[in-house]
């Protein structure tokens, strides 16, 4: 069988997104861990892999596959072990509806406000002359764009206050629709609960007056659940 | 059989996309129409079916299906009729792909040139009373920012710069691609050439500096095959 590697950040957001359906699967896989705060995914070793230089990508013998979702929409057709997307095509449907609002709509939002209070931060008092330089070097142009802002505090109001909104609505929708069954898209753990994990797990950390076990008691008890 | 209902604007964009499936598939359906430029997707009668005031919607019996890709799969899932998905995981992969990049990255960037050179144009020589109403009664705020940018000519330079670049590297991308194979994703017809022609089908009209015969021979062969 061809080997699989994933290459990572930390297990959170897209990177672990492949990573849990992986492990839901039962696939061996390795690990290469990439650090983002120190810009591994822009060097060229990286970059000889995925040329956008966006994490996680996967390489599952010479497959090369990137984007997260895409690739968990693989690894659970390319894998044996338990099914994680619902029979019923209207299930479907639903899995591949939230996963759009949280890759689309969700996802950068909450990205944008971990970037501005952690990501941002956490590099800002390197030497200045060598961010530039790390800056240069990405590939993406709107890649360069948001971690210029990240780094240099350059988020706008507008755009942080739509963020907000967003996530604010997003944990409302979240636990209105966990409140009507256990799991996020159908009654069967599925690729949109994965993907919700990855980005909900930190919410009670990041959000505590938004999400709690009084406010939002369903999330809660689906982040623990999984 | 529980009857198919899509409810669309033109046949182009978001709309085209689950009414080609339809097609290739060989379902019938009832076509019912919304004026986008009227404004009759943000309607009581509409907003009683997709509360999101977005088009396509499509009914299928009792179920309500929206956003225009998920409800592509659904129809590939739902249904008999030729297969819209190639089988190799490899290759759905690619489907899944192109998708992405084509609904988050590319489309709004099409979208926003098609809207500033003729929605905007198209609507804004209306009552103003009756635009002003029209846009307080959009459900979303971002579309309602959307709107307003179109009809008030209020998209920024930075904005409309970025969609140029965009709409450049997306043509270079996909004729780059069908210089690879005969369809977009794997060597068989598949969902990303029906998301693709609802974005592209226009290009030689709209961008003929940017696609034709002799720049962009294989995106003009492929959309002729279509």
């Amino acid at each position: 069988m061809p080997s699989v590697t994933l290459y990572h950040w930390e297990p959170n957001a897209n990177s672990g997104k492949p990573m849990l359906a992986l492990m839901e699967k039962g696939v061996a896989f390795e690990s290469h861990y990439l650090d983002l705060l120190n810009f591994d995914q822009h060097q060229s070793d990286y970059l000889a892999i995925n040329p956008q230089g966006t994490i996680p990508a996967m390489r599952h013998g010479d497959r090369v596959l990137t984007e997260s979702t895409a690739i968990m929409e693989y690894v659970d057709e390319a894998f044996a072990g338990p099914r994680l997307m619902p029979e019923d095509p209207r299930d479907r449907w639903r899995v591949r509806w939230w996963m759009k609002l949280m890759d689309q709509w969700l996802g950068p939002s909450f990205s944008m406000i971990g970037w501005k209070v952690f990501v941002g931060p956490a590099v800002a008092s390197r030497d200045p002359a060598v961010l530039k330089a790390a800056i240069e070097r990405i590939p993406l142009p709107e890649r360069r764009i948001a971690w210029r802002k990240a780094i240099y505090g350059e988020f706008g109001a507008e755009e942080l206050e739509e963020s907000q909104r967003r996530v604010a609505l997003g944990i409302r929708m979240l636990e209105q629709e966990l409140q009507r069954r256990p799991w996020l898209a159908s009654h069967e753990y599925s690729l949109a609960d994965i993907n919700g994990f990855n980005l909900a797990y930190a919410l009670p950390l990041a959000q505590p007056a938004l999400s709690n076990d009084e406010l939002t008691p369903n999330i809660l008890r689906w982040l623990r659940a999984i």
